[in-house]
């Protein structure tokens, strides 16, 4: 399966690192979009760096079969240009699955898509949630139709697992 | 007057440091209150460091006069704590002045402050606040009764000029 890992400024190390790496290893096949192409960003913690595959402005949500979004900084830095929020919602409208763990589901509130489905988030984007309307639970990894999602990065072993299984059991574009 | 200025991990530099600044050179006192007290914080562009005055949890709203709520990543990482979201919901109880700018108000939506005034905020922030009820206006800065609300860096000018005239206005404590 072809994965777009969306990644902006002060991504949340091991929620990136880690679900990436066993995507990979899973044998699908991840690009890095972000604001701009070749751009190199840093891990919060100071732990990993990555550097973008893709810039999100050239980026066609056709072409991907499923969207992660790690935590961190990065999707409120990202919320606050068009470019990620109308790529985040054609995954929503294409009904694939959307992979999401921390602060990963601020980009739901912007682009509109968080009344859809049972999630969760990190505990203070729990509140924001609530509060928006959506059906918020706090467990370590919460599974509706073609999103899963996590609070944390205690929680990412069920937030990788989760995401391999549905990405096994949804049909990889044509 | 005493004002309180609540502090955490990746305050925007200017957003602390000009109204910090601005407030003493009017004559105001200053307390930064944080998670703990003596912490050192870094402000996320590098170009501030700052140290706590007092833990929030040993701070008494009732010992000061007015609230000042730096941008960044601080507000987010304050709420994830309680004493920090009962901290700045008392100065609302107490009607007292409260000036918050960029990503202030979330500290709002997690102490349901947040429909009482019309405000502003960082403009990812006005979507998570428009979507939890609020009455939000996009302007450089917002005053409504006590509550002073700025957008972004660039507002500075305009939030520091309503904030001390609005400080000038109140009474202060006995």
């Amino acid at each position: 399966m072809k994965v777009a890992c969306i990644l902006g400024p002060g991504f949340e190390d091991s929620e990136f690192k880690q679900p990436y790496d066993a995507l990979r290893d899973a044998g699908h096949e991840v690009t890095i979009v972000g604001l701009e192409a070749g751009q190199k960003l840093d891990g919060s913690k100071g732990n990993e760096t990555a550097t973008t595959d893709l810039a999100v402005a050239d980026a066609t949500p056709e072409d991907f079969d499923a969207l992660l979004i790690p935590g961190g900084s990065s999707p409120d830095k990202l919320r606050a240009h068009d470019a990620p929020v109308a790529f985040v919602k054609a995954f929503f409208d294409q009904g694939k699955p959307v992979l999401a763990i921390c602060h990963g589901p601020q980009l739901f509130l912007t682009a509109g898509t968080h009344r859809d489905h049972r999630l969760t988030a990190w505990k203070t984007i729990q509140v924001d949630l609530k509060l928006a309307g959506a059906k918020v639970v706090d467990e370590e990894v919460c599974v509706d139709r073609n999103l899963v999602t996590s609070r944390q990065p205690q929680d990412i072993p069920a937030f990788i697992r989760e995401s391999l299984k549905l990405l096994e059991q949804v049909p990889a574009r044509r």
